[in-house]
């Protein structure tokens, strides 16, 4: 390193974990135009949620550093360069995905403020404001919480030990990378922000996809590592727009209706893969034998709880059955993947649908096994939006562990959504 | 890196393997002075032998860079901060263990001139003339002999495949060093300059030795690393004393009293660790049988050849029967090691005598199983003295594979040396 570099570090204060607001993931952007023309006035409240009780984040995280950490994200702005890529670049083929209007708000943007506090060794940390504001905030705030997590880990570690540390995961990761080689027809992409070790270990998890899987790698979900290393960015939508659409709605009739009306704005906005549904958010079964006609002329599925090859198997039934061949169809696979469930799902369904991955937390945070007391060890936080203008929102999906949302509100749900028996299946992460 | 440091990189017309007259191993310094004072006029052919006929050398490395690499080395002087360490440093204890006259000499010192051709796809490259200079060559021709194969296996590998490769070495090396380090009362230092992977990647190893073993690592064989590291410079004699003193020799007699005439010269000069026996020239059972009793008074033996366990026995039961007691004793460990040897050799000795380890080829170049087809597996290269004043050197060993010399002389030496059988021992480096 050279003097000046070394000099110049020693200014910051901190070192900052997220230090840029397109370092989030391309869906975001996509759904925060969506809201922005659609919902614009919604007041919601997003939460971050530690699944895993047993660790006790308050206690591993000072609480100072994560509020540094939060209070640099709040300083950013979109750079000139960021903004001419998203203006300029062609996502999913289509030039100008973002409007001029859109951008033009995202360029004066600054994220809302949070609310943090201690209760019973977990933070409790929510933003509260305008939804297409306060959505911004889920992945950099889960970002950061999982990097300040390792940091406190790493922090008592030797050079050596780290250097060594870097070295196992690189070769984990790499060993990983040569057996999803041998994958015939493989699609994979990264979806791994949110839960990421840290950026530079999730830029080299993509350099490493790049160069190990070649074509086979389609892209990454972060924008800001797309735009660094001129690759696609990948994304369409996600739960929190038929939650708050949902929590929106006055009657039971308006809550059966509004997961389809959410795509039906979508249906308005995007054609082509970015028609991709993601059905589970009250029980995958429900949502498509009530799914209005035009919805199984989309491109594809996302399936992101429960049994993925169950799920996999339930949309050819239905695309099947509303007269659709599935060989013309899209299914994404996006939860709890590694290796092997990868290449047992691709075997399975390559013959019969189009099969793609956006594999995740175990692509860009797989450091079990390489400290004592596994202390690296992935866990599952999410960053959720749990109201909206005032009223709880729900998620049921297809594992009833991932269920969150009031008691009551969540026997309404699965009373208007016929839900019935759900198999429990372990969150890994 | 900063501009100046990628222009200043551009102006070297090749990347120089050995850069330093001191990147050698400590003992050839120690006998360069030994013979400096005791054998000054002697000439000697030094030849490089590669018992790996398997590895094609000449077809692997380019005769050019090979050159290149040799004539840099050529344009080598001591430079003013090694001559500073080489004169002020303690070893062993020691100050001023290089004696003025011969730092003057070493001062002025350039290496001779080297003969290289090629033959049956191996290079024959010869060293000749007078033996204090010439033996300097042999650990750098073998460093960059071992280091030039390896980077006509890395020349083809992407920049990538490069990160991870060295992520896997280092994850195999630091492997090994945990499992040492569980190794109670453990003495291990670095003998493996000479068939190194790389300067940088001994000093790597070096500095994981330091890292992971405390006080268990006692230092390094090379004097460039543990100039840089300030840690201690290890080694005492080595073969090619005993084989050019006994080529030297007029008569049988004299013959037979060479390996000792070496030792009394050393006693002249060195006390407490230096002395050390190298007793398996020509045969480690015959020599201690006639050796004189001042030897027994030294404090240890080197194995170097032969089945190490068995080495040992037969010095601890020779101890026995010259009354001396083997705790007292040392006995260092340098051959063919890795590990599992090393804990064997451990907890089969510990007790008995003082153990210590010099670990060569396996510490500083085991990329075995690492690249396809095993391109980088460590391989049998050796540079010796072959001939002094015109006479074939001999060498027979505890290990009739490693026996070199003419088959004649062979013969003589055996009768000489009274070289009953010998088993045979697979020579993995």
């Amino acid at each position: 390193m050279d003097i000046a570099t070394r000099v110049w570090n020693r200014r910051w204060k901190i070192d900052p974990i997220v230090r840029s607001l397109i370092d989030t993931d391309f869906y975001k952007l996509l759904m925060c135009q969506s809201i922005f023309r659609n919902k614009p006035d919604t007041n919601v409240t997003f939460s971050l949620i530690n699944r895993t009780k047993s660790i006790r984040l308050a206690e591993l995280v000072d609480e100072g550093e994560l509020r540094e950490q939060l209070d640099h994200i709040r300083s950013l702005s979109l750079s000139r360069g960021e903004n001419t890529w998203l203006r300029g670049n062609t996502f999913y083929g289509k030039r100008q995905m973002f409007r001029p209007d859109f951008m033009e708000w995202f360029e004066g943007l600054r994220l809302p403020d949070y609310h943090l506090e201690k209760r019973d060794g977990q933070y409790e940390l929510t933003f509260e404001g305008s939804w297409p504001e306060v959505m911004l905030w889920e992945i950099p705030a889960l970002a950061v919480l999982m990097e300040l997590r390792g940091r406190a880990v790493l922090g008592d570690m030797r050079k050596f030990e780290l250097q060594v540390l870097y070295a196992r995961a690189m070769t984990k990761l790499w060993g990983k990378v040569e057996k999803l080689r041998d994958i015939k027809d493989l699609q994979i992409a990264d979806f791994g922000t949110r839960r990421r070790h840290s950026y530079l270990w999730q830029d080299w998890a993509v350099q490493a996809m790049m160069e190990g899987l070649g074509e086979k790698f389609v892209g990454t979900s972060n924008c800001l590592i797309a735009m660094r290393r001129d690759i696609e960015a990948i994304g369409t939508n996600a739960h929190e727009l038929p939650m708050v659409y949902s929590a929106l709605a006055e009657t039971d009739e308006d809550l059966r209706q509004a997961p389809y009306k959410v795509l039906a704005d979508w249906h308005d906005e995007h054609d082509g893969n970015l028609r991709m549904i993601l059905p589970d958010t009250y029980g995958t079964k429900g949502f498509l034998d009530a799914a209005p006609d035009w919805l199984a002329g989309w491109t594809g599925i996302r399936v992101d709880s429960g049994d993925p090859a169950q799920g996999a198997e339930t949309a050819i039934k239905w695309w099947q059955s509303r007269g659709e061949d599935p060989q013309e169809k899209r299914v994404i696979f996006s939860d709890g993947l590694d290796v092997e469930k990868i290449r047992e799902l691709q075997a399975q369904f390559a013959n019969r649908v189009r099969v793609s991955f956006g594999w995740g937390t175990l692509l860009t945070n797989d450091f079990r096994g390489l400290v004592p007391n596994d202390a690296l060890a992935p866990f599952s936080l999410v960053c959720k939006a749990v109201s909206a203008n005032g009223r709880p929102t729900v998620k049921l999906s297809d594992n009833p562990l991932k269920a969150m949302g009031p008691t009551g509100e969540i026997e309404r749900y699965k009373r208007v959504f016929h839900l019935g028996e759900q198999k429990a299946l372990d969150v890994v992460v």
